[in-house]
């Protein structure tokens, strides 16, 4: 493996000393970019994208070539698991995504099977493999999963839901078909990460989407509880150095104390959170990864500094922020003003 | 006006001592009961319900045949003040509200009027007086408005909205046009609910639905000052009698200190806060209102009795809690679950 040229990433993570704060952005790799939307219509539907070892790691490096981001992110799905579990994963046109099978009987939770990710998943390996022999060095590769809980709001809804009425009436109504369907997740995220580790993953990424739609007991139970289980069965080592893992709920800004409890190494923030309150909060447990308002892409340069300046100074001085957007970047933004955000981080992250 | 026979809901928001827990749910007149989709048929559209006083009344009031709750809520939309302002609000099927017309310019935000609620807004006022009248003392009548923030939300977005891009782009890139919006509604609200107040409703409630998008410092800014402001222009006695406000921010569990100094009595907790957590932020200053998560109304009796019992004991001994869902109950709950959770409540709280 090449020697990594740019390492601040993975250095902040680990809160050691940094030039300056390093920047991605969840969803780089989107519809926000034109070459993206071309690459997508070449390969066909979403899923077509993300099986495609060479056209995925294609619009991985797409941001990299358009900005100065200290990490790539694997572009791929949150919901490959459970497509690979036998659910039946598809994308109806503006309905997010769908399941052809949906859980709802003990029977059927028992009857899943715990994925061999070089196997079924094999094409999500391929695709790490391809994109860290690709960047060369450039800058870490990030792997990432959906969390036991987020996979199962999906499984049991079958699709996107308002208000979690069947996956949560399930908690309630009949917790260890909900237990037994979050064990099989939570292992097979664990053997997914590994071998997204394996594969050349240099860093983990759990997105714990749905996390804060749970009460706070519920949230430790079925959605934190399980995250913690996989974090303590990651290979946390690769090519001799630290890979290290972040977990993110979005939602969760209330309940940052007991997740930097889970031995992760950083916690994604949304925008809901004050930073300077978070790092109070955790102290020196964790790194913060986060957090700036995806909306204020929507304004200009002038705005976009300001608020960048806003959220580093926020953090305040030392290593241990890894700047990011509180969520995904919406696809209606103009990348020129990506431009002014990856350069403010560098700039004012110097000071 | 005929006296009040059961003030419990009254007294507890004024932290004055209750014999038990007084009960009320978000959205108890609606379509998890049977005679309310029997009146919303008759009626023929959920605004033909809302504008015609009589059938307004009847939805009120069914949920009071049912269960032994210690409040009346008006039955109306959150979206009555921009509909008066001209906008055109309908009721697409499965996709909730929509407007005729979006706002995008200041020369529209300039345009709009203040509506003067016994004009445009009478058939709410007439409501009001008509449920007031029925009910002759049996319950006191809660009125209610949007906020500020959440109305803004509908107005510049056209509708629902999945990220708020428009409205919080707004916020972002031209914030001055945002402050002329949120002013002529707080006016209009402060307006909107004083006649309420004046038509006979004995407390008011304001609904921050979307407050729970903003980052801590736009929350401030272009949601709680505005409700601040409201506040401090209502009229809070009638009938010899304080008229409590109470403010809800769904989502704002990590706002609650900041929500307790605008001058209100209550807040309403959403179920992703802890209400022994949140009773020690907020003090003494605020009674509480909530937080039961809805989706427990899924399960069973023996559940809903564990659940019940946890807000109560969490809440803890003294006045000052009314119990509440977290937000509005289902529309597929069973009604039969609703009587356990009202008998619940006042058999634990009586203790």
């Amino acid at each position: 493996m090449s020697e990594l040229k740019n390492d601040r990433f993975l250095r902040a993570l680990l809160k050691e000393p940094v030039d300056t704060t390093p920047v991605w952005i969840m969803r780089q790799a989107g519809r926000y970019l034109p070459e993206y939307r071309a690459t997508r219509a070449k390969a066909g539907s979403f899923m077509d994208l993300c099986e495609n070892p060479e056209l995925a790691c294609e619009v991985t490096l797409q941001p990299l070539e358009r900005f100065d981001l200290d990490a790539a992110i694997l572009f791929s799905d949150i919901l490959t698991i459970p497509d690979a579990m036998g659910l039946g994963l598809y994308f109806a046109e503006g309905e997010g995504p769908r399941f052809k099978t949906s859980l709802t009987s003990i029977a059927q939770v028992q009857a899943l099977g715990v994925p061999d990710p070089e196997d079924k998943l094999r094409y999500v390996m391929d695709a790490v493999r391809t994109i860290r022999k690709e960047l060369d060095g450039r800058v870490p590769l990030i792997g990432f999963s959906g969390s036991p809980w987020t996979l199962a709001t999906y499984m049991v809804e079958g699709g996107s839901s308002k208000d979690f009425g069947k996956v949560k009436g399930m908690l309630y109504s009949d917790p260890a078909t909900l237990d037994l369907l979050l064990s099989k997740l939570a292992e097979s995220v664990t053997l997914y990460l590994n071998a997204q580790i394996a594969a050349g993953a240099q860093a983990v990424m759990i997105f714990d989407t749905w996390g804060g739609s749970l009460t706070p007991e519920a949230y430790q139970q079925f959605s934190l509880d399980y995250m913690a289980q996989i974090v303590s069965g990651l290979q946390r080592e690769a090519d001799g150095r630290k890979v290290p893992v972040v977990l993110f709920t979005k939602g969760g800004g209330q309940w940052l104390e007991p997740m930097a409890e889970t031995g992760c190494d950083g916690l994604g923030l949304d925008w809901t959170v004050n930073i300077a309150d978070a790092r109070k909060r955790v102290g020196d447990k964790v790194a913060l990864q986060g957090n700036m308002d995806p909306c204020v892409l929507y304004s200009d340069a002038e705005m976009i500094r300001v608020q960048v300046k806003q959220v580093i100074e926020g953090y305040g001085v030392g290593s241990g922020h890894v700047f990011n957007l509180g969520h995904g970047i919406h696809q209606h933004i103009d990348p020129d003003n990506v431009k002014v955000l990856v350069d403010a981080v560098h700039e004012f992250g110097a000071k």
